[in-house]
């Protein structure tokens, strides 16, 4: 499949960035590697004359940015969401290198047409919540200096940005395809809310689940899938049998 | 030979750059990435306010920066030099990749102990200058969107530090233990195997799983779990929910 058009399929999701010049700059990195689609999660300043001027030439992917409230809906319509983040976390899922989610995330993309993908950065100061982590499909750490780990906002979507454009090798004289993904078919962000909305309601027919009282049962079955990343045919089994289970409850 | 060391014996060198800023988040860009030897070829405002502002927590890499005139004095006591420019530039040798670049400059800094090799960089408005890439040892560039490859400065040494550093394997993910979550206990084979029969118990008792028949539904439901790595507090919950499951079937 033609790169460009594998890229241009590529989100960069903003979540609260602080400084309306990492906007700029990100857009600009974004840019030059190929990607267009800025989203931005609550930014404290935007628009801003500060990040149109760090832009510098790619005022058009600021322009075209979109600004949502919340991850959810910055990641509505993708089948992979990476989360760029410290290795320093603990987190229960291997962390992804830039190169080996950049496959994943071009595999996930060849295999469901019309779908997009998520690369997933967290606020200058605090970087990604937990709760933001566990809503994408893996963690991924740019390899760096123990001693000093913390890249700029924009500079770690220029290195996530650059591999990804390497990987499928993009602007490359070698320029070639992305070999065939296996009969994997990922599923949306959107088909898995529906099947947890599905599974709790099933679970509070059954006596196990009181929404009132939700204590960890809905985040533990959400990281679980998010770590998961169903494919299709799974997700229809799954919907299937809470289905059968819904019908034989009295 | 340790990475640490072979990092330690690169400089960055900036030919002329306009804007402190960039000094400054360059110098962030190097220490993220290991390296420490900074070099500037006549910066038009050096030291200021805003190089240290951007540099964040590699003011010390600003600190011990070297300031000359010329690149000639930059590039003294090097065996190798890399020369970051556009691909436009008509050149009497192919341009490097980054990749390329940074194989080579490792090679010379193994076979030769107690040199140091330089990766130049020019002024953000114009590049380097013909006769500078000249004293280069040989051109790089980064490959780029051919209709905006502009990347920003230190975005550049960024992208070229990661990769000289993945180049030689610093800070591999490898290298250290990725942490598991403080409450995750992973399950031993015998208690997924357990969860399987259970679960293809209930599904015989819905009507939605023969096992005379069984097609493909074993398969992917193991296939599911391989690939998750179910933690015990996961386990506990998906045994409790089939367990209610059978309760209520009559």
């Amino acid at each position: 499949m033609d790169s460009s058009s594998l890229l241009s399929r590529v989100r960069v999701v903003l979540c609260r960035p602080s400084h309306p010049g990492n906007i700029g700059a990100a857009a600009r990195a974004m840019k030059t590697m190929g990607l267009s689609r800025l989203v931005l999660v609550a930014p404290r300043r935007f628009p801003d004359a500060e990040a149109a001027a760090r832009a510098s030439g790619a005022v058009d992917v600021l322009e075209r940015a979109v600004v949502v409230e919340t991850l959810a809906e910055a990641l509505a319509g993708t089948v992979v969401s990476v989360a760029f983040t410290t290795r320093s976390r603990t987190y229960v899922q291997p962390f992804r290198t830039p190169e080996e989610s950049a496959r994943e995330v071009l595999q996930a993309l060849q295999a469901a047409p019309d779908t997009q993908a998520a690369l997933v950065f967290g606020n200058e100061t605090n970087g990604l919540a937990n709760e933001e982590v566990w809503q994408c499909a893996f963690p991924a750490t740019i390899p760096a200096n123990p001693e000093y780990s913390s890249l700029n906002l924009a500079a770690a979507v220029q290195v996530a940005c650059y591999v990804l454009a390497r990987t499928c090798e993009a602007f490359s004289p070698q320029a070639g395809a992305i070999a065939d993904a296996p009969d994997f078919v990922p599923v949306s962000h959107e088909a898995v809310e529906g099947l947890i909305a599905q599974w709790l309601a099933v679970l509070e027919r059954l006596d196990f689940y009181d929404p009132a009282a939700p204590k960890r049962l809905e985040a533990r079955l959400r990281r679980l899938l998010a770590r998961t990343r169903l494919e299709r045919a799974e997700l229809d089994i799954l919907r299937g049998m809470l289905k059968a289970v819904a019908r034989k409850i009295p």
